[in-house]
């Protein structure tokens, strides 16, 4: 098989309009909001991030330095700036896709719609640009079943679609759930990969009493989506989801959260639990969730250093793991957003180090992985 | 400096007779329990284990094998037990210590006569064997301010003592706690390493609906464990503890929980918070995690994956992991456990591969770096 030199970020996001639309609507979180006396508005994803006095009263507040959420600039939804992103870190392909929390909040009889227009967006973005940009698609999972199902097989047909992200709550019950399997399954019988994103982070009373005034976003977001994605793909193991759906393959935000570290551990809590031992699940047929990681996962490499990276290697193989930037998020704070953004810089660094400069393996994980696995060729 | 070949187990535990009682005599988990037609009592730790019914009525169940918790074999309470498991996996020293919740339970007019209790208890053990087993005592952290400072002088006085073992919840605001500084800054100047330990898990929902009936202990133990450690040392370095007491020692049980795998994260989440930034939190004096990590902190080798654990010594370094086995807890459930236990062999694997088999580096990590560190010889 050819090896591609090619760099491709499969962990980057793009706002497209019909979605900000959807956010300036809103009278909640997730919101978008303009305050007075700051340049551009202000994007707040999670419920943590502004209390609803903040939101409500735009004027209150004079200083424009403490505004809640982070500035949505450019980079969230100019194609124009994407391209210059990718041509400054010498970026050749990204797979964009929608953050968090997607459609998760759109009544049920509006989302199939929704996710129609998210997604004719999207495609419009890449057909922009073809060959420089594909994407994974939004599903409507708050719309009725047939309705979710009808989107599955829509998105499939749809240009430069290659493959959907998904948050970890499905129908609002987590991965875990039964009644998503016909989704997984549906997305399997159509070769959609999953890129599997957090949102949610863990409950707040984890980061205890100081954390709101002190320590800034750091623990929900270094902490919490990880450990979040780590929870997801366990519930979803433990079920037995990918015996279910063989044919199921799950792309891991931040190098699987956790999962490489602890997989471990959760091999010997599983064979020395008497509850799943006397339940007959821990025979010689079962597959380990290491073999899981080897044959149906695969991991980004958005990790920002090499100790982590090096395990998530030694986990997944140097075949399956893809380099990603999370851009627009992580700004440079010190240095012209223009130019070099540590996120490209740290992760690229991390391969070298982990896998070698110039090597093979390096060039796998900075995009021949992602051209292979996501098909990243063809005119659409 | 000479190097041991000693291999020694830094993470046992032993329930010493008083602690027994204690368990016995109480209504509420944590407690020790009797049921008819069963030949152990049972221990249940965690409150997601049993319900009230299960506790209180123990006639109900005829299902002897379905019983909740763990049976109290004579592996919890009893030295010969211990150096029998020692022997067999041919440990020279155990550092022992209390398992969770500890004292955590105790009111506070009885928590600083019940820890001289048990660290009396310990203390008596070690002394049975003398060379063999030394402990991390218990602190009375429920007890009154001038009490618990005591408690910590009392401890440095106690034969065989080599440091405390905490968990999470400090004075049951966390570690990062202010009112916990004055403990931390006594037990740095009295040279006592703090042995830390989860117990609290993450709280039951981020399990979801299914994991109560099907995925055994697997979840909480598993992930929950690890994952509340990680997030009780984040909080500790957001809020300037290893800073503010530059003398504390940390071993962190089960490798770091996950921080090892997320320290890149946390420190790209750190210098990109809008927050941090402009509270000048992230300017060129701060310690980073990693430095944090090589200076204060030592983890154990308890992560059962060669994967884990390269990360673990690529995070720390080689000379500041410490082997462990978890015992009594995890025994073979389809072998005799008076043979060999899975969390020997599996830990002792991941050495030898992660190190190499019979360099000195895997010797330094079976033995050679409790040594030195905890200062294990004297005859006290």
């Amino acid at each position: 098989m050819a090896t591609s030199n090619k760099v491709v970020d499969v962990h980057t996001h793009m706002y497209p309009p019909a979605y900000v639309r959807i956010l300036e609507s809103r009278d909640e979180i997730p919101l978008i909001r303009r305050f007075a006396g700051a340049k551009d508005p202000r994007y707040i994803i999670l419920p943590s991030e502004a209390s609803a006095d903040e939101i409500n009263d735009t004027v209150t507040t004079k200083d424009t330095a403490n505004l809640p959420g982070r500035p949505v600039t450019t980079h969230y939804s100019s194609v124009a700036q994407k391209i210059h992103f990718m041509d400054t870190h010498k970026i050749d392909i990204s797979v964009i896709s929608l953050a968090n929390p997607w459609l998760d909040f759109v009544a049920a009889d509006e989302a199939a719609a929704t996710a129609q227009t998210v997604n004719g967006d999207f495609s419009s973005m890449c057909a922009a640009h073809p060959g420089r940009l594909f994407f994974f698609a939004t599903l409507p999972l708050t719309a009725p079943p047939a309705a979710l199902l009808e989107a599955v097989a829509h998105v499939k047909t749809l240009p430069y679609c290659r493959g959907v992200i998904l948050g970890t709550t499905g129908l609002g019950k987590g991965l875990d759930d039964p009644e998503l399997l016909p989704v997984l399954t549906a997305l399997a019988a159509n070769e959609l990969p999953v890129f599997l994103h957090p949102h949610y982070g863990l409950p707040s009373e984890v980061w205890g009493p100081r954390a709101a005034d002190e320590y800034g976003h750091v623990l929900p977001l270094a902490l919490g989506f990880p450990m979040e994605t780590t929870i997801a793909v366990a519930r979803m193991y433990l079920a037995g989801v990918f015996d279910a759906v063989p044919g199921l393959r799950m792309l891991l935000a931040h190098s699987g959260g956790t999962l490489p570290f602890l997989a471990g551990r959760i091999e010997s809590c599983i064979v020395h639990d008497g509850h799943l031992v006397r339940a007959g699940k821990v025979g010689p047929q079962r597959r380990t969730i290491w073999q899981v990681l080897r044959e149906q996962i695969y991991l980004d490499a958005v990790i920002y250093s090499e100790v982590g990276l090096q395990a998530a290697v030694a986990a997944s193989g140097a075949d399956r793991l893809m380099f990603g930037t999370d851009h627009p998020f992580f700004p440079p704070l010190n240095s012209d957003e223009q130019g070099v953004w540590e996120s490209m810089t740290w992760n690229l660094e991390a391969a070298k180090k982990a896998l070698g400069d110039g090597s093979k393996e390096t060039a796998a994980v900075m995009g021949g992985n992602a051209v292979r696995i996501l098909k990243l060729y063809g005119d659409s």
